[in-house]
């Protein structure tokens, strides 16, 4: 069997998020199909964490095992002929045995689009959070760096069945900053990995302190352990990309 | 009565292009509908013309009558709370009691997007026409300007029932251009009013021209009053969009 590691993105608004669901078209389900026609076996794909419903991706990993020793190139475009076109197939290449890449991912960054204006483009509208409302861009930007470095994100999570095997939610962040382009609100973070919600959960409160609900000293205190999902209400999925994942 | 013009921007990919048909989604029938709503009795919304299914706009120009005194600023807000967020209005004005959208344009402006590399990104997909294969694209860019001046454009159009009134097909355009914009191809055309179809196979015969199918010679061959529809291919609807209406 060869391993092969793939890059991904992907237009979320149509799917039920990356995981395989019975009855429901979902990233990974549409991969895994796809795979299946072209190693006429089943073939099971490990991304390298689940995006949510509705969430993009511009570089998701991902990897599998093939018996099929179609060359990678022409196994990206068989993919890419198969899959519908709001998932592509960036890159293909032949990776170590042994690679797996979730527990191997070293970094993943991803970026929040927030559209400011009054009106939503229409063209926008799939790829954007729409808060045309008043915020303190210069306090969000002042706070947003505070989550930097080694932090407790239980705040941050929503429950995950994972919970009862008692794993660390301490997850170091390398950057979390916040830029303005044009009309939008960019919210960048990069870290060694992220809870279930956790960065629109990161974004809502920001949101919070935005509105004048919250200081850097409420944020702080929800950096040390409080109680899952207490931080702040989260944000759509729309406005959330899976930028890229380092190994 | 009052007469409003609108400014009005679309995601096309959803509906069945401009005009009110039974049954089916449009942009005219969804402002008639939401108008509807505003005035309780039926109101009838004129365009600066008709766009295809899956065609897009980002300055359409519509006008409608009114009897409710509402001023234009909160008709706008309450339509867009109405409209499908596909669907904005972007400005809202009283216009002159004889405004009409389609017989007083001066000049209209359409965008065509070529996506030229290889994969054409999920995030995009619905808003360009992705063309991967060899085009000789400076042939194009020259041939483009040859379509500039006063042209018989009958091989550039659809047939169309007004044919019956031998309304004439010449038309004049006042700016044709192809620029590269990172991985995209853009056309741009603007011009006093356009046929059926008529970008489209206007780009369909720049295709052709990037191909080696035909040259300058043979373009302007077509451009003095050939058989309906025989210039070129057309293009897919996504990559178009129309920019905006001069009066």
């Amino acid at each position: 069997m060869r391993r092969i590691r793939i890059t991904v993105a992907y237009d979320g608004t149509e799917f039920h998020g990356w995981q395989v669901q019975p009855g429901l078209a979902t990233i990974q389900g549409e991969l895994e199909r796809v795979l299946g026609e072209i190693e006429a076996a089943p073939v099971q794909v490990a991304g390298s964490g689940r995006t949510d419903a509705g969430v993009h991706a511009l570089g998701q990993v991902a990897a599998f095992s093939l018996v099929n020793p179609i060359p990678a190139a022409n196994l990206q475009r068989a993919m890419n002929r198969l899959l519908p076109r709001a998932i592509r197939v960036m890159e293909a290449v032949e990776a170590a045995a042994d690679f797996h890449p979730r527990f191997q991912a070293k970094a993943k960054t991803y970026e929040y689009r927030i559209w400011r204006g009054e009106i939503c483009p229409p063209l926008a509208r799939l790829y954007v959070y729409h808060h045309p409302y008043p915020l303190d861009e210069a306090v969000m930007t002042r706070l947003a760096s505070l989550f930097e470095g080694d932090h407790d994100f239980t705040a941050f999570a929503a429950s995950d069945p994972k919970d009862l095997l008692g794993e660390s939610k301490v997850r170091r962040i390398f950057e979390s900053a916040i830029v303005r382009d044009g009309e939008e609100l960019v919210y960048r973070v990069r870290g060694s990995g992220f809870l279930k919600h956790m960065v629109r959960m990161m974004v809502g409160t920001l949101l919070e302190a935005g509105k004048g609900n919250l200081d850097g000293d409420d944020l702080l205190a929800r950096l040390s352990g409080a109680t899952p999902g207490k931080a702040g209400p989260s944000v759509p999925p729309a406005g959330l990309r899976l930028i890229s994942v380092e190994y």
